[in-house]
């Protein structure tokens, strides 16, 4: 192996990240992204649908492996490479599983893995009965094609939902929608971890993230208060998802935490994740150089902690048009141990365009730290 | 300031390794390469001569400050550049030092910064003369275009550098040399610091290096057993140089440690150098972020150890075709703790290639790590 090349499909924020760590290891890092002046812009060698066979299969020419900034290459174009003997991480047959959230939770019912009660609904008498069972309501949720809280809705009748239900709109999504228990959860947690081809397997500490509109605002690394079975039972749902899906590379297992100790998975995100970006200085090693080590079944690094706490906090685009580098110099200024990064991506309100780390000792002081930093650089 | 754009002449791995701190804060970073596949390809946004003005300053337009990779850009394309309002960091003044050894000890001498003793040679007599009164032995150094112990020579006599000595010789080196004690020395230090144009200083924790045929080979962060006031001289006379020549940037001054506890300046490098590698994974703000901080004149970032010893072992080529990568499984698999880094660049015996870094709270353990996974890369 006296080239290392890692093909990324999609290229946002994501796989902006990966670039530094292809850099250090002297990975050649190639980004086929949906348009010009994208998030990694940095290491696009290529411009392209990936909905388009042609398309990515000239792009897999260029590189040893391919792998994903986001879950949306549809799986024929992705069997077909397979077919053709290309390196996919991760596969076709685990990506499955998070193109649709109803296989997804019914892999992991077989598998006997802690979730959720749910059911597949294909009407409003289904919904109903759903609903009446777990307490007048229910989390709906289009199987395919939701992320960031979109595609989820909290419903408490049939009525709510009656544009899903639709004969349009079960269309657009297969047929089905996934009904879920409200879960009256404590806290949200999330498991990250990462595999290889080989099955190496190797965990980061357990975090506690926080959610605003349905979007990742804050993560606490390691989760506190987390207790030593909390710890152990949720690196092996981790690696339960990761075997028995078929999983390689970075996962995020993103779960809810009840008032009597149970963890039940919530989502699966089958990449590096924002649950993950405080590994970028509070891990020894990254999950994006983790990511990549894992897709080139290279040996993982460790997922020590290089301290006692980290916190990340998301920069969100505040309006339409907001910049967060007019206000770095006052953001240094006061925070000269807050680690920024902003994506390079245009401003919308509530966007995901950056993140604040701090690394620290003290868990108080680093979670102060990142959201006053966070807060200069929103222009409060 | 809604844009951060970097210009860096010479496409290095100090260059390259300038990349990632850039594409986490959002700097764009734009090299101008002496060639294609350069170890800072990534970045490159143009090929060409920096030694033409026209290439410099067309190369300028597309940036807000220019800085370097190498010492080697021509001072009257520096001043050209700022006589028309480019912002170069450091600029010619500071740079006049770095480029001729003879300049930079006078100027040191003027500012009363402790050194070796000097001489400045133009012929054989006043070469023996120095010898004579210096036990017999002295440095000899080209005052421009020396580095990794290039223009350099241990001398008993003037007759061991009749070639330097001749007419053409000293013509090719602006018709002197320079001559300089022999300081029996008890190891070598280096001392890394940032300023900005604004008057912001920091220094990192000093450190010890170790040099092997004049290439830096190791380098222990923080020096084992340096005493209070030696970590404290060794900060003012960082700040005496930075303050004294008007450096801005990344400064590296290397010194000489001797028995009785005297710190000798050696040498200067006004950008990120090899003794400050530790501080991409030992450092809360790494000497390539610092670097462009500085130059940027944004405030600087904590230089605080993200834990008690980081060592850095150097890749150096170990024939003109070895490769690193072949030994990635082997060395990742013995060593999860280990930060590899390759520069990307085709193989020569002796030649920077890439570096291994192990950050810990013991230091003994960091060193044999680091040497153990340089070990496995080298092949042996």
């Amino acid at each position: 192996m006296s080239s290392l090349r890692v093909g990324v499909i999609g290229g946002g924020q994501l796989a902006r990240m990966m670039t530094p760590p292809a850099i250090n290891l002297g990975i050649s890092l190639n980004v086929l992204a949906e348009a010009e002046g994208s998030s990694a812009a940095l290491a696009t060698s290529q411009v392209g649908d990936y909905n388009k066979l042609d398309v990515v299969a000239e792009f897999a020419k260029t590189v040893d492996v391919i792998t994903f900034d986001h879950e949306h290459v549809p799986l024929s174009v992705l069997e077909a490479l397979e077919a053709n003997g290309v390196s996919v991480q991760p596969p076709s047959k685990a990506l499955a599983f998070a193109q649709n959230k109803l296989k997804m939770r019914e892999r992991l019912g077989a598998l006997g893995l802690p979730m959720p009660d749910w059911a597949e609904i294909h009407d409003a008498d289904s919904l109903d009965s759903f609903i009446e069972a777990h307490g007048g309501v229910a989390i709906l949720k289009t199987p395919i094609g939701g992320y960031d809280g979109k595609g989820v809705r909290v419903v408490s009748s049939a009525s709510d939902a009656a544009d899903w239900l639709s004969p349009e709109g079960l269309a657009k999504v297969g047929g089905h929608l996934l009904a879920e228990e409200k879960v009256n959860f404590t806290r949200e947690l999330a498991q990250l971890s990462a595999r290889t081809p080989n099955g190496d397997f190797r965990a980061w500490p357990l975090v506690q993230t926080t959610q605003q509109n349905g979007v990742c605002a804050e993560v606490l690394a390691p989760a506190p208060d987390a207790s030593e079975e909390t710890l152990e039972r949720a690196a092996e749902i981790a690696r339960g998802v990761a075997d028995g899906l078929g999983v390689t590379g970075v996962l995020a297992v993103e779960m809810f935490e009840t008032a009597d100790g149970r963890l039940l998975i919530n989502e699966l995100a089958m990449r590096p994740h924002n649950s993950g970006h405080f590994s970028i200085e509070g891990s020894v090693t990254s999950q994006f150089e983790q990511h990549l080590r894992a897709v080139l079944d290279l040996p993982l690094g460790s997922t020590q902690a290089t301290d006692a706490h980290a916190v990340m906090v998301n920069l969100l685009g505040v309006d339409d048009s907001n910049d967060f580098l007019p206000h770095y110099e006052a953001a240094m200024s006061a925070h000269p141990e807050a680690k920024i990064h902003t994506y390079g991506k245009g401003a919308r309100a509530g966007r995901k365009m950056g993140h604040v780390t701090v690394v620290a000792g003290n868990a108080e002081w680093a979670l102060a730290e990142a959201r006053a930093t966070a807060k200069i650089l929103r222009g409060e």
